[in-house]
């Protein structure tokens, strides 16, 4: 395998001679050849652009097995989506076999990868009978013989099967497979997969760690930032097939004309790559674009207000996704301002989108601070009592657990809990809660932690995933959307580790029974290297990095114990302000005593929220699991582990063991100098610096407040935090990113 | 010439037949480099990146002769920035020579290019005397005899010098100089050059439209991007040599402890290119930071407090530049406050940063509401009693117009009117009154304009530019200062040809006597094309385009009839609000008569803050400038130009005209498809297309609003206004980029 040194070590001077010596027209080309090198050491500096799709030549092993078997293609090039196949398999097989393949639009001769659906290549209609219950999006990859020849085909039922179907190729190839046994069958088990962007329409991101917006409002939609396209690539390379554009926290102002063609312009750029664009919705919007008195759901103009936005939008974006909304939560406008439900609110968009093929994704994240009640009960209590009553089209979205993206939660009771009622999974991508995009997290193992969490609801087995793809319950819709943690940052997320995030949550979203280890393989080795001595290592580190974040922030099933406002630190003393249940003292309930929120039969109940099997072992805090035993139980701080020592010292030495993984990870990636290339392995390395540095705060000032709380002395063997509590507490971080405003 | 194709037309199938047919290790080179190609194809795509940086080989006429005159170099290598002027050569001639340079620290026999100080390259001594005047930071650069060589030395007395001579060197190999009669002495006109950045610590820029702050102060100290290093080679390349971190609506956070820290590690990164680092002080920081009840300058307690924070600075960044202020301006903090003068506030500071170095930039833009004088006239009114009472290491820093950065203003009369203070020039980089980043205006005939203007306060030949660079008053210390227009926009200034201005500035404040038409032609040639047919082209629009925005948008020396607030697009029938100075109707006073605010000697007198033959000119409607016939006179319509037009037929022809350029500016551009890369020409069509509308939009809401006022029926074949004034009126734009906040 050729590699672009980043300074020839041969002379330039060298090099001219010697191709002045042969003196014919190869010296010449050679010569510019030559002089080409050097320009491409600077223009290949790795700076994470590529994401997983860098399509660096394959192994030297490999190559010749691929240029052999792809070198010429046969595609149909007249639908946008048949183009941009084509243009990514051109792009991926140029790099990864070092050749431009050969694309023709007939079989040659010489064809040898065969892609298109019965429709738009005739040669592939003997796959018809295989792909009728395919799927919409799904597609065939395979080895086998046409015409007599080997040939490779990717085949869907529709044009965006097939693109799907490249992209798969292509990471096969990216991750040096075998072509000869080639067989994959894919159809999604999720219908929407969606991105939600917290962009407000200044360019600024809520809990966004990646610079500002990618969309550019101003210049839409005039101007077309190539980037967009890059950004849709990206997502149809994971089968990502929805972006929310705006912050749910919304702005009517998005729903203007102007503002509906700009988004338009974006729904053009990422139609051929199978991504619909949906907005997040104002309710009150009415009012405020429409200069209603009321944005009461049962007022006969309200809706006529919404049926005419409705038109306007898919008069503009014909495939339109849909609304999403959070209502009545943290200030925003609702329907229970009118005294309807939820139910009657999401139907009202319901109904407005009916004709036109939207969606309603109705966020069940709400919760009121004059409510007594423990806040990680109110979302169920709201909601389950609605099931059935929401239209066809509409899907209750649920954040992954009760409260708020913490580290480790466990998983929200509404999973199986409204079994008339599509409920799509909300993950969070963007680390608002995990060390924003300076740590170093990957939240693979989270999302499977959730998706493999079994609600019994329908006796073992009765998974989070098979509640949220509709196999429990039979649901036509199914859904699973990510907060995106994607900005104009050059590496798209803030740091060269946080992709992995949105790779990962796209993967999963597609096949909630993959594996978080087997996704961080393939992304690593699309990422950084296929040497097994830079993969092997970096999924470790990676594997690890989630449970790692929780001993240092939140161990033991503590949560929501950090900074006010912006996030950025730890804040376990934080207490009093507006509302008790955005203080840290409301979760974890530490006194001389001891810790924790008591949320069994005996407490705030929380337990009977999940079927009788789970509530059980929850309710018990010999059954509880230890990672969740603060979140359900208030136990003293002598309490016996199982691993013989009292939750305090438990405690600590989990405070210390996530420093310790910080610190083993800075001693692994240091290893990898000289394996990974010089310009990420700087960016990453300063980062690790700074998690090890905020880890250690974590630890140091949690263990400072508790200790202040229960008097005990340290465990023996632990470091005594370097400055008093006083001090963690008044340092101040007046900008830290991504503040909601 | 070799040029890296598009998509190469080769098959790779052809090629590797092609190079397996020689069977030689040459021929697996010329397989490795073939596919290089396929990579190179993509990642070179031209991004605006590079800036006027590219380094692309030269032409195939020059090329030999380069590489036989430049291929091995003679270069220092002990300190950073003789490190810094290696690295820029290395990178510089590996592009343009398409080889790489052998590089020596002592002659070799082969020594073709020579660069050092008499110190550190002692073969340089003989240079000594000639070095002697050269200041410390010019350079020579000369084709010369040196040990029976001819040589290429680039000489100076320190190394900054140096890393000045190669940029200048590489620019003269990139725009296809010959090497043959070079002799160049440069010394820079003006000691300090700076750039202003009003960014906001959270990443906000202040009439920035580039993106986010380039600052990323969350991940600092610890992580430096390396794009500040390209941030200070790019200033290097001008002679830039200090920056102003923080907005001029200055936070004291920015000279907390925390802060300090993080603009120490920025400075380490700028030190190697002679960039220094400099900060706006906020005038209430001792209340703020220091708890203090008072900032008032005479207190002994503030006094100290400046002190201290200036030594905590100096031990942090050991060459710290010093404070740029705005005080008792739009509702900063200021020694008026307290009852003291703007000099009792400036020698505060000066004090402090005496021991150390440090200057004062002490903003002259103030003006009050409360002040029933005109606008244009308060800052003189405000600073020329104070000639002679500041300290000498302050500096009056002048916006170059007495409003506010408007597409046409007079020269500032304080030009000439302090000659015992050092007057600092203003120059707004970013566009804040001419279209954004959307708009294609080149600034640099507007600088050299200002630079030229004849204030005649020492008799004909007293330009601003000799005011400026301290010739005129014999002043130690001179400056010129840009707002500047860079965030973190992948094209650095937010669009393809905003970088010229930074450049233009640049060049200029390192000598105000350049021609802002050659420095066009150097940043065209080294940003888009050596080729004649795209230069001159190119160029010429952009010679033109400056006059043009006059003309869309306030023609005639008609200013500030922007929209409110965010500045985007026409709003001259702007009124009311909190202050008459902050609208429209206040600046160009039409009514049914006339139309112009009257500063001549019978109303405002703002003619006689002049010298007295300026004064006459612009004081007589006959003698004045038509440019600027409606900033110094209300005339009526009627008036007769000197075209033998009315005013108003006049006015409403500039408009016309100035859309007809922009439409021009499409026609040239359109013809250069296929001469520029494609990415690039697209960006820029993109842009010219939102030009053209938002020029139109002017005219017309321009034409509607004073046809509203003069009740004139429009000259004769002029199109009318296609909207009502209303609809003009009533357009909305409330996130619009770059707004104060």
């Amino acid at each position: 395998m050729m590699r672009v040194p980043e300074r020839p070590r041969r002379s330039g001077k060298t090099m001219l001679t010697l191709t002045q010596r042969r003196g014919d027209r190869w010296g010449a080309l050679l010569a510019g050849m030559l002089a080409l090198v050097a320009c491409v050491s600077v223009a290949r500096a790795e700076d994470g652009y590529g994401l997983w799709m860098r399509y660096v030549q394959a192994d030297a092993s490999k190559v010749e097995a691929y240029r052999a078997a792809l070198g010429d293609v046969v595609a149909p090039d007249r639908t946008p989506t048949q183009r941009a196949a084509r243009d990514e398999l051109q792009r991926g097989l140029a790099g990864l076999l070092g050749v431009q393949p050969r694309f023709h639009t007939a079989p040659a001769g010489t064809a040898t990868l065969v892609l298109g659906t019965p429709d738009s290549s005739p040669w592939l209609a003997f796959l018809q009978p295989e792909l009728e219950d395919i799927g919409e999006e799904g597609y065939l990859l395979r080895q086998t013989q046409l015409g007599g020849q080997t040939v490779v085909v990717v085949a869907a039922r529709r044009d965006i099967g097939v693109l799907y179907g490249v992209f798969h190729l292509l990471r096969l190839l990216q991750t040096g497979a075998q072509l000869s046994d080639l067989d994959v069958r894919e159809t999604p088990r999720m219908k929407l997969r969606v991105l939600n962007h917290w962009d407000n329409l200044d360019g600024y991101v809520e809990r966004g760690y990646a610079g500002g917006s990618l969309w550019d409002w101003h210049t839409l939609p005039e101007w077309l930032d190539p980037r967009y396209t890059d950004y849709a690539r990206a997502n149809a390379s994971l089968g990502i097939n929805g972006a929310v554009l705006n912050n749910v926290n919304a702005n009517a102002v998005s729903l203007s004309s102007a503002y509906l063609r700009k988004a338009a312009a974006l729904a053009d750029v990422f139609r051929p790559y199978g991504v619909r664009v949906y907005l997040s919705a104002r309710f009150s919007a009415p009012m405020e674009l429409g200069g209603l008195a009321t944005a009461d759901p049962l007022d006969p103009g309200v809706q006529r207000w919404w049926r005419g936005k409705a038109d306007e939008i898919h008069a503009l974006i014909p495939d339109f996704g849909g609304f999403l909304v959070k209502a009545n939560s943290e200030g925003q406008p609702g329907p229970q301002d009118y005294g309807r439900s939820h139910a009657d609110g999401a139907n009202l968009l319901a109904d407005a989108l009916a004709p036109h093929g939207g969606v309603v994704m109705w966020r069940a994240f709400v919760y009121a601070h004059d409510v007594p009640e423990d806040r990680a009960k109110q979302a169920y209590n709201e909601f389950v009592g609605l099931d059935g009553a929401f239209r066809d089209n509409v899907m209750v979205q649920v954040k992954n657990g009760p409260i708020d993206f913490q580290p480790r939660e466990p998983f929200h009771p509404l999973f199986g809990a409204m079994p008339r009622t599509p409920l799509m999974m909300e993950f969070q991508i963007t680390k608002e809660y995990l060390g924003f995009a300076t740590h170093l997290v990957y939240l693979g193992p989270l999302y499977e932690e959730v998706l493999r969490a079994d609600t019994h609801v329908r006796g073992p087995g009765s998974t989070v995933a098979r509640v949220v793809d509709g196999s429990l319950d039979a649901h036509a819709l199914s859904g699973v959307a990510g907060v995106a943690n994607i900005g104009d940052d050059r590496t798209w997320s803030g740091s060269h580790f946080d992709p992995a995030n949105w790779y990962a949550f796209g993967r999963l979203a597609w096949n909630p029974d993959q594996s978080a280890r087997d996704i961080a393989t393939d992304w690593v080795t699309m990422t950084f290297s296929r040497a097994p001595d830079v993969v092997a290592p970096v999924v470790a580190m990676m594997m690890g990095s989630r449970e790692a974040a929780v001993d240092y922030m939140t161990p033991l099933g503590l949560h929501h114990l950090m900074a006010r406002g912006h996030h950025h630190g730890p804040g376990p003393w934080v207490a009093g302000g507006p509302r008790a249940d955005w203080t840290s003292v409301y979760y974890h309930r530490a006194d001389r005593h001891g810790i924790g929120f008591d949320r069994t039969t005996r407490g705030s109940d929380g337990v009977s929220q999940y079927a009788p099997a789970v509530a059980r072992t929850f309710n018990d805090v010999g059954q509880v699991p230890e990672n969740l035993l603060l979140w359900f139980h208030h136990v003293p701080w002598q309490h016996r582990m199982r691993s013989g020592q009292t939750l305090w010292t438990e405690l600590v030495h989990r405070y210390g063991r996530g420093v310790g993984y910080v610190e083993a990870m800075q001693s692994t990636w240091g290893g990898l100098r000289g394996k990974v290339d010089e310009p990420r392995h700087r960016h990453v390395a300063a980062f690790l610096r700074i998690q090890r540095d905020e880890a250690q705060w974590w630890r140091d000032a949690s263990v400072a407040y508790f200790q202040s709380i229960n008097g005990l002395p340290l465990p023996a063997g632990e470091a005594p935090p370097p400055h008093p509590l006083a001090y963690y507490q008044a340092l101040q971080f007046p900008y830290a990113p991504g503040d909601g405003r």
